[in-house]
């Protein structure tokens, strides 16, 4: 009824993750009444990304360098390593601050409903960045879910031949929430994770 | 700390309705993941829909023509104008059928918090629509919500001196729920609307 461009358009837009039927709608139509020059900037910003931005090919975290800044800063600490699902896991981490050692960015988890097999990470790269050695701790920084944890104890059996010592994040009540609205996961996981104070 | 190309498509991506910091990485991050044909193709999709499409110049819906398919379409009922916020209402309304008439959409809503006034919609052709005559009814097909309540008044002050036959969309229970978990406002349409059976 719109014309062969938007239901294109449309189409590419539902392809994103994330973005279902209606919001490609909604964000075609905008597209399509916003300047010329705002939306051609957008085009031209997907244009510059692909030719400027890839995975890192130490760390596959999104960067414009190859390796990317963070792998070759030398004041970071390289017998550390932190492996997180997703490039988005990167920024979170450093905007926290804190942590001084380097990434490892699996580029998703292993999930039986969605089909991905532990060939889709980026494990075996992991494993050979372990085995070259430098590396005194892995930990284990996958998203406290059910594809997260299963991912987690898939690392955990690829990395214990290596003889490296294996962590994985605090589980717990997060800092500000209250016991009243924490499900029963988290306040089990509390109790279990219980120490002296 | 992801580079500068990466940092303008969040920019750009963050522009766009409904896309905040979150999605917007997740988009981007995506994109310098995605196979470089995909995300080219999105790319040109942007281009060839600012090449092909935009509003219609008599009721402003999206169409790759001008005037758009349904303001040409001569076994419309050319008497009969539905008001709409958005080019996706006609959408639906095509989808749901019945409808025969033509329509007009306003691109917008009133708003006073985000400063929308009567002058950034497409009243004024609206007006001018109604003004050339052959018009006998307008249906004021806005949202249900706070904004489009106030749009359609705002449209019946506009509307009314020109003598012709306002209605609105009917308010009620939607069918298909229960009244268990209809609100007050919804219950409170529903009585008021009710009619001998």
């Amino acid at each position: 009824m719109y014309g062969e461009t938007v239901a294109r358009l449309i189409d590419e837009l539902k392809a994103l993750p994330g973005i279902g039927q209606r919001t490609a709608e909604r964000l075609a139509f905008h597209l399509v009444q916003a300047p010329k020059e705002r939306a051609l900037a957008l085009a031209q910003a997907i244009h510059d990304v692909k030719q400027n931005a890839r995975p890192c090919r130490v760390c596959f975290t999104v960067s414009e360098q190859d390796p990317c800044a963070l792998c070759t800063d030398s004041s970071r600490d390289r017998s550390l390593l932190c492996v997180v699902e997703r490039p988005q896991d990167v920024l979170s981490l450093e905007k926290a601050g804190g942590y001084r050692g380097l990434y490892h960015v699996l580029l998703g988890t292993v999930s039986l409903l969605d089909g991905v097999t532990p060939k889709d990470l980026t494990l075996e790269a992991l494993v050979q960045r372990v085995r070259k050695g430098g590396v005194r701790e892995v930990i284990l920084a996958t998203n406290p879910t059910f594809d997260g944890d299963a991912t987690s104890l898939y690392l955990k059996q690829a990395l214990e031949p290596l003889k490296v010592k294996l962590t994985r994040l605090a589980r717990g009540l997060p800092t500000g929430s209250s016991l009243e609205f924490a499900s029963r996961a988290i306040l089990t996981e509390a109790l279990e994770g219980r120490h002296t104070y």
